[in-house]
């Protein structure tokens, strides 16, 4: 049955939809660069078609300290020691990460070569022995390019992100004095070029990595595509580095800062006397920005290639149906124009006034971006399927209609969204969950934290039954093809998701920078205002993030099972039971692991600032400056090291589980560790975000219950501070690392599926 | 084949040796009574045959204060009030858990009932076609029957074990003038009582229930023995309330004396002006002791009558083997008269002369009974089963032998001797990882639970592994009936565990009237050594509760899915995979509610021990007597009311879930539950015991790095009460009540199996 949408209509539309985003991005960052942080020059005027938030609009906020040149000069300082270290950092990382990919990418090339023994002649294919496809050693050799794309892919976006990031946070303090209006739009603004690039870059990647091996392949997609899964690994693995290495270094810069400053020696957050202010700012570019777009890329990547590797055995792979094939990129692209459009709400259709619009205008770009995809994905599924079709569902091929296929995208979209409100209700202070935890710290730190942690359990309730639905109807209507699109649908508003959460460290960058360059507290409010609104984004990100994690690594699990050709995985097995229980236990063991080196990570940079306050004299009074660089160092070092138990438990686990103890054991612990992993993700980041805002919420005091808690200082306050510095490694490093944890040992086990197969399951064939 | 055991033999051994159980716990009793609470009337002269700890030895410590007939009064006095306090809360229970059971009762009746209609006439049988069974009508009659009665022996273990704890603390007091050694006798003997009532009353109620029912039943065992599970379901109803219900009130009294006591008003714990003192000491009697007893009673009746209802449709009930049918209970035989030696080694052939010497006695009781019961299952095992035999499995008959019997239960008893000994480890302060957690101390309660909170995820790794080697042994060698048997050999030392277990929470009590009764320094000081080891036995006694809640409710699961005639449970299907994913999540909503409760009910306490330091003249100088009994009440109605969310989602899950959506989903749901909630239930006790006992290190400043901690009331040691104060619940409520959330729902579904499998399904089934 022929599709609406040509093959070549398909081969040209995905392209220009990733070039779109592209352009689009770099109009943002175009608009971003014109305001300048070089000190003496002003903004050049803007012509009379600058847009509707330009620099000649009225301002809505009397402007302040606009010609104090030495506030430029200052905050383009501090801006540029936090690239510095950034880049720095991330660099550092890129060289364990480069030995890291060789190693890897060589184990991959063994692993599947020895599956046929590095025989480099044609075979009988897997699914369908009438015909011939190309060699193991094929896989193996494409496999691994693929690993290192879907790797380079991911470092750029990571790369690209913290750059825009460190570019815009001190152009965000400048445009605060003006108001808060345009602070928000830089902010918002920056976050979109992350958002962009990533979601555009992604696709024409692996749009031309599965043109270029479609030239060797040809009509072999079963080959092509399983190899294209190596793109998935290859993302998810730098996501790993990213998100641990950069969640242990914002957690232990940031635990560190505050625990002599504030604690001790009663300085305000970010105060520029503090020695690992400096580092704590880093610490949010390569932990919130890096890390989270390198974990989403990698998200976006597997499930992309879980749906084309089930697809490649469904009738769409059978009977070549390109257009149906690409239907998972042809989401993408659709996702890329729609976020297009969305994100014109928040900076042209619309103009943020007061600080109270921050968070609605927010919350509208989720809720836009999701009716209008509706649309969009309806369309595609209109055009781009045949009206009915098959999908291979463990050794059958299941009947699948188009309708039901929008069906599956759908629900994975409005799942995302209801976890992401739901995610917002228990973390935002706006609603009574988190306005009861502050109320707890009357009594102190002690029922601050039960009832903090009671929250975090509690909250995981409906973003789980959410998750189930969206499992139930896509699998029911579609097997694991259904579960892979339903991730897609979740994802497909990632440049949104992404620009909405990039937002969040932006503008508490921006506080930071207020703060250090000695800027007038009204200045700080304002940023203020702009980062309490991203901490309940950032919630929410990390909501989306452990909800399509869960959606992917299912469908990856899924893909698994295919590949590894078996049909079922009966928990009333020892092999499946042990798997289970084990797998489940790995979210523990795994969180005890980064939570430790949190804590030991920020060990060593409380010990460096306290020895910086008591040898640098004039530290104090603020005559002296600290050596910010040596807590730089201190938080690159200590992450980097700390990283490689808990990144080498992930690594490790599936190879070592797959080889001794066979696909069986393997398939009980991915379905284990999803299972329970999901859990402890949600719990951690929202208790972590509430005990955040509770605070925050004290320290505002905006309402009359607020203020019986408060002021700042206050025994409930010190309470909800010991309550905040525990929230800290749960929500921005063992919590959002278990994302990585379920999807790469998913997408892992996927690639090395046929090894497995072939060889593994060693104790059980030796005994 | 005929086993060396004949049918009379069993018939015999069985009820002796729970005889032998009950005459020997009545003579613990009986040497414990000796030591007078009574004023003005010294001890009797022991006479010559009195035992090597009687009353004429020399006294190893300075005696002190011996004839002070005030303190004795005031013991008495004290004593008084906490077991009448006690009393008053059991019976308030018992009158919602009287509605309870006959509501449940009837809801038993009616479901199996209608499973075939409430007809009367007898059927063909459910495994074996050829032969007639029992009607349904019957079913439902005799499982009725038998959940009454396993309600009943579970009120009685429990109330009966509160009733010797809260006889012997004043004793224990009044023994530690004499020394440590007299007052650790008093405690250990007393602990005894309540081990072995419990064990040979369980097994007695249990032997007779089967002799009575088969007097209807005849030949007909496959009916019998399903009747028979309603015992275990009843059991492990019961334990609901006292492991919820006293987990609340314990904490709630706990919690709220500690928060006006030690933090606001700055006096010692157990000071008599705190009106919640006595409150608080109930809460160990109702919820350590009586909750703990009905938790392990329940785990053990639910692990034989996992393993009888498997042997029922095995070789042993379809040849009418009574012997081999019986083995359970043999086991349970065994290790009684096993306990009984080994408990010997505590009370005679070994004197505690020193306060070091206690933990390594507590310990050497774990090592003894393991070792010489090892013995006792392979003398079991070759007398009473054949040398070869078939067993049940989903749908085939798998052959066993019986020396991999033998197997399946060792490996379940020594399991639960290294998960007791990694729990020692990780919440014992002579070692490492408590240590550490109090070093951590000294950056502030932050980094203490931060620090904690790691303990506990790192505690699960090795006991997950020594579960999952069971599971694996036992349910590769013998399937389900493996697995009942490696849970009951956990449970077959359980007298031991029992003593070990509430020693704990009489010491405590001890410790809590040497204050009360205003007695000096030394005799607290002694009782704090005992109650130092008691935390840490108590700790390892929640290990075994676990790991045996872990196996009893797998081997429920198994017999469930026997029952309900599904022979596969394929996470690959949707039904099965949204019921795991969900049934994963429900520890974390009944953690969330437990928590919460201790919460409310704790600040409520706060409000009313407030009150009463505000009103009441003289109170802090001492001079007027507190209202305890107000604080008893609110502690009684807070706990029962508290507990009605929590027991509904534990006791309507799986009948919704069975009803609406169907066997497959409530598997899915049984095994998602357990994997996940032996995680949270490990993390969450072992994190409490190493905040506790990291709190005493510092306290006790036994070593060089814990003087440099200390002393009470420095930071770091008030950092530390703030993480004892956290660990409270989740120790005491929240962890060990989800042994009842795992087990109970199991057992349920089993008990519903018929009914589920027949009419249940009934969303699928409209759709």
């Amino acid at each position: 049955m022929a599709v609406l949408l040509s093959t070549l209509a398909t081969e040209i539309v995905i392209p220009v939809a990733a070039v779109i985003g592209i352009v689009f991005s770099l109009v943002q960052w175009f608009i971003v660069s014109r305001v300048k942080v070089t000190p003496g020059r002003h903004a050049p005027p803007a012509g009379p078609n600058s847009n509707k938030n330009g620099f000649n609009d009225y301002l809505i906020e009397e402007e302040e300290g606009l010609h104090d040149q030495n506030v430029v000069a200052k905050c383009a300082e501090i801006q540029n020691a936090i690239s510095e270290g950034a880049t720095s950092f991330l660099f550092t990382e890129y060289q364990y990460v480069g030995v890291f990919m060789v190693v890897f990418a060589i184990l991959i090339f063994l692993f599947l070569g020895s599956v046929e023994g590095f025989s480099t002649k044609s075979q009988p294919c897997t699914y369908d022995a009438q015909r011939t496809c190309k060699p193991a050693l094929a896989t193996a050799v494409f496999s691994t390019v693929a690993f290192v794309l879907g790797g380079v892919t991911s470092i750029l976006s990571g790369f690209l992100g913290m750059k825009i990031a460190t570019y815009a946070n001190a152009r965000t303090t400048l445009e605060a004095r003006k108001g808060v209006g345009k602070a928000f739009i830089v902010a918002f603004r920056s976050g979109a070029v992350m958002g962009f690039l990533l979601a555009a870059n992604g696709l024409l990647v692996l749009y031309i990595t599965i043109n270029v091996f479609k030239v060797y392949y040809g009509d072999d997609w079963e080959g092509l595509f399983e190899s294209i899964t190596g793109y998935g690994l290859g993302g998810s693995a730098m996501a790993l580095f990213g998100r641990v290495g950069g969640g242990i270094y914002t957690k232990a810069a940031d635990v560190g800062a505050d625990l002599v400053g504030k604690v001790e020696r009663n300085i305000p957050e970010d105060d520029p006397r503090n020695p690992a202010v400096i580092a704590d700012n880093v610490g949010d570019n390569v932990g919130d920005i890096a890390g989270m777009g390198s974990d989403l890329f990698g998200s976006y990547a597997e499930s992309s290639c879980a749906a084309l590797v089930v697809a490649s055995i469904s009738s769409f792979g059978i009977n070549h149906e390109f257009t149906s094939m690409l239907y998972p990129l042809l989401i993408s692209s659709m996702g890329i124009l729609i976020c297009l459009i969305t994100t014109l709400f928040a900076t042209d259709f619309f103009e943020i006034k007061a600080v109270k619009e921050i968070e609605p205008a927010l919350k509208k770009q989720l809720i836009i971006s999701t009716v209008l995809m509706t649309v969009g994905i309806a369309i595609i599924s209109w055009i781009a399927l045949p009206s009915s079709f098959t999908i291979y569902n463990f050794g059958v091929q299941k009947v699948v209609k188009n309708w039901q296929l929008f069906l599956c995208v759908a629900v994975g979209l409005w799942a995302g969204l209801i976890i992401g409100f739901v995610t917002e209700y228990y973390t935002s202070n706006a609603y009574s969950p988190v306005q009861d935890v502050a109320d707890s710290c009357r009594t102190g730190a002690a029922t601050n934290v039960i009832f903090g942690l009671a929250l975090g359990y509690k909250s995981v309730i409906i973003p789980i039954f959410a998750i189930a639905v969206s499992i139930f109807v896509s699998f029911s209507f579609a097997a694991m093809y259904g579960i892979a699109v339903a991730a897609l649908g979740m994802l497909s508003t990632i440049a949104t998701g992404l620009a909405i959460d990039a937002y969040g460290p932006i503008s508490d960058n921006a506080g930071g920078i207020a703060e250090m360059a000695g800027m007038s507290h009204r200045i700080r409010e304002r940023t203020d205002a702009l980062d309490a609104a991203g901490n309940t984004t950032a919630a929410i990100g990390k909501g989306f993030a452990i909800g399509s994690a869960a959606l992917v690594s299912l469908a990856l699990f899924g893909a698994f099972v295919s590949r590894a050709a078996i049909s079922t995985v009966d928990v009333l097995t020892p092999k499946v039971f042990i798997g289970l229980i084990v797998g489940a236990m790995l979210p523990y063991w795994f969180s005890a692991m980064t939570m430790k080196s949190v804590g030991s990570a920020a060990l060593k940079m409380v010990e460096e600032v306290r020895r910086q306050f008591n040898t640098i004299p004039g530290l104090m009074e603020g005559t002296a400056k600290p050596d910010y660089a040596t807590c730089v160092k201190i938080s690159t070092d200590a992450s980097i090291k700390e990283m490689i138990p808990p990144g080498a438990l992930v690594i490790l686990t599936p190879l070592i589980v797959g080889t001794l103890f066979g696909v069986e054991t393997l398939s009980g612990v991915l379905a284990g560790s999803l299972v329970s992993g999901v859990q402890v993700a949600i719990s951690a980041s929202n208790t972590g975000g509430a005990w955040d805002n509770a605070k925050k919420y004290i320290e505002a005091g905006a309402s009359e219950h607020a203020r019986t808690l408060g002021p700042k200082g206050s025994d409930p306050h010190k309470a909800a501070v010991i309550g905040d510095t525990i929230g800290d490694p749960l929500k921005d490093t063992s919590g959002p690392s278990l994302n990585i944890l379920i999807k790469l040992m998913a997408v892992e086990s996927l690639v090395f599926a046929p090894f497995f197969a072939t060889h593994g399951g060693l104790l059980f064939k030796i005994f």
